[in-house]
């Protein structure tokens, strides 16, 4: 596959997938959702990286997380594309925020983690996104407008029953792995309960059967700084020219922060000043680089992220709950039932998803004497180090693939 | 002295200081700032504790941190003045939001870690503040108009200059010790640099040298969530009837997570729900106890605390930078010429004022021969264990007191 020319940077372009255009499907029937509500109409917009074995049996769903979607691998074929590479792993790689690099290439294509010449990778972009998959700023079939606040409340239960179906219009019954990092972590899990007999394995990366306290917080300083600005209107604000985009930018600079960590920050950062020598003296000018950044961060976000699906997503976050869903409490009960192989991975900097969540599974699927291995990995990143530690996560996530598919070092 | 009758809560009862009412006193000059600029009249709150020894040799400057003020112990006269005991502090111990508890009432007192039978105890509201002192919200005595933006940013040094010339109104040329926890401790720590013949001992607690990448991180964040909010009317919103109450909740939320940790949150809140058993399944309703809190916080503090003030405190905190103030860069030779005794006391959950950052002081200091004791507290509250965790820090600042007065075991 041609790799393009244009690009100043072409990191990636050693074993990349290729150039893809997002694709769409439609749901064959109304979805219903945890809520008692339901979606008539779904669309889910996906893309897929090498090629679907005779037997269908090398299929990995790869899951995105919060603001991703499902140009997970190569480049886009519109160079115009935003690119969803961006803070840390945008800046240390030299890569623009426009001119569509997938989210994961460093895991995804030929040779790598997620190995396209091995296995048919599929990324679809979550419900309640606005990246392509039916969410807050769709049209509701049910009044011709777009949604809204009108958007129902989705659940990550929601999400996957929603992957579930669209994998099934594109004649995928079962999965070879499921994986994903954060929230997309969570569906990883959420997989494995509610199909289990769809799922042979599962690769769930920083992430976590529960949010604590703390991340539940920091979601809810999120959504408050949204629907704090007035442009956000109570959520009804797509045909009147304004959209909440200061209130987006905070909830960006919040985010962002929790994704790193102290020590990157300060490798990175430390208290240097942004193109002065002394304090402005002001309280407007940003006068420390990392202030600088952030404001970068907050305005390259508004322009590619849509508040009502920042909402939506975020809440869905902070409900996912495998004990409470699925085992009236007991993470133990919630998991005695699957099938699949777990492989965990964690980060020791990672403080939104910190290493003892994933400990916690752990110890509740020995408990029941499922298959899991979980490897700490000593890393500085923070929780963004799933996205950026492609290292020394790759090998682990290698050897676990082929180990499932039952494939030692030959290829197919 | 009497104490109130009309009180619900009794705490703190048992070795009051008293009641107290704030009182007020002019500087005599103008007070030239860091940044060239300066004010012409400047007003400081203050509260005093205890009895002034004929040798004035017990004076005691006890500095509040950002949103604190003048009335750092006992009730106040005015039984509906808000208290600045709040958060986990207000919560544990059934303290109301209003009553005028002291904000370090359970450390100033007799027989308190600061006691009141043997110190002269006084406490100043910093310049910049809301709470009494000169800030934005006074009046321009240029224009005759509350100063909103028009007033000059302020530093920890030019705080720290406000309060030694208030002590002077006093009478007071030199201290037993100044100290403080955060942005007090900091205000403690540039006492003994800018004034190293007044200072024979220093009590910093919490704090540090300079706030790191993520520390100035978090201010950012909240600077923008007030200055996101249209109503802060780029600073000059005071005679508008409007006020940014929903930017300096944003602010207070995230502020109040950083000064919580991890581990107390999960402690007190966990995923418990509000006052339901299941989910809402909306984006506005604060599902979790932890959200509800969080709102509660942010309306009390919308109510006690001006926006402006809140930027500007914010900003000299982020300023605050010994090495590059005092040392061109190096800590060792900012602190080569002090004279004070140390005591650092820091708290293992703290991540926001980390241990190591009281660790670099203790390291530069022991590099200039200095006398220093640092003291690690185990303590969960996070950076929120300096106003918490009586307990275990009096002690410790009791006997540093009283060596460093030289009375050992026996009462004046």
């Amino acid at each position: 596959m041609a790799l393009r020319q244009d690009q100043d940077v072409v990191v990636g372009a050693a074993g990349s997938a290729g150039v893809f255009r997002t694709q769409y499907l439609d749901l064959p029937a109304p979805l219903p959702l945890d809520s008692g509500r339901s979606l008539s109409q779904v669309r889910i917009a996906y893309e897929t990286y090498g090629r679907l074995a005779p037997a269908k049996d090398n299929v990995v769903l790869v899951c995105h997380a919060l603001s991703g979607d499902a140009h997970a691998a190569g480049w886009s074929d519109d160079p115009e594309a935003p690119s969803a590479v961006d803070g840390f792993g945008a800046d240390d790689r030299g890569i623009k925020p426009r001119g569509g690099l997938g989210w994961w290439d460093g895991m995804i294509g030929p040779g790598k983690a997620f190995d396209t010449d091995r296995y048919f990778v599929v990324c679809t972009n979550l419900i309640g996104s606005c990246r392509g998959s039916t969410g807050p700023s769709s049209i509701n079939p049910d009044t011709g407008k777009l949604f809204g606040l009108d958007f129902p409340v989705v659940t990550v239960g929601d999400m996957v029953r929603a992957e579930k179906r669209a994998l099934e219009v594109l004649g995928i019954d079962s999965v070879l792995a499921v994986g994903g990092g954060s929230l997309g972590g969570m569906r990883a899990l959420e997989w494995t309960v509610a199909y289990p007999e769809s799922v042979r394995s599962c690769v769930s990366i920083a992430s976590t059967a529960r949010l604590g306290s703390q991340g539940v917080a920091w979601n809810a300083i999120a959504r408050s700084a949204i629907m704090a600005d007035p442009d956000w209107q109570a959520g009804f604000y797509y045909d009147t020219g304004r959209a909440p985009t200061a209130g987006i930018g905070v909830a960006r600079m919040v985010g962002h922060v929790t994704y790193l960590s102290a020590e990157s920050m300060r490798e990175k950062f430390d208290r240097r000043l942004q193109d002065r020598e002394r304090y402005s003296f002001t309280l407007t000018e940003p006068d420390f680089a990392v202030e600088s950044y952030l404001r970068h961060q907050a305005d390259t976000f508004a322009t590619r992220f849509d508040a009502n699906s920042y909402l939506y997503i975020s809440r869905a976050l902070t409900y996912f709950d495998l004990a409470r869903d699925h085992g009236r409490g007991s993470l133990a009960r919630a998991l005695a039932d699957v099938s699949a192989r777990y492989l965990l991975v964690s980060f020791s900097s990672d403080w939104l998803y910190p290493p003892r969540d994933s400990h916690e599974l752990e110890t509740a699927l020995r408990a029941n004497g499922k298959s899991v291995e979980h490897h700490e990995i000593e890393a500085s990143y923070g929780h963004d180090s799933f996205l950026l530690e492609e290292r020394r996560q790759a090998p682990i996530i290698a050897a676990f693939l082929q180990e499932v598919a039952g494939v030692r070092g030959s290829k197919r």
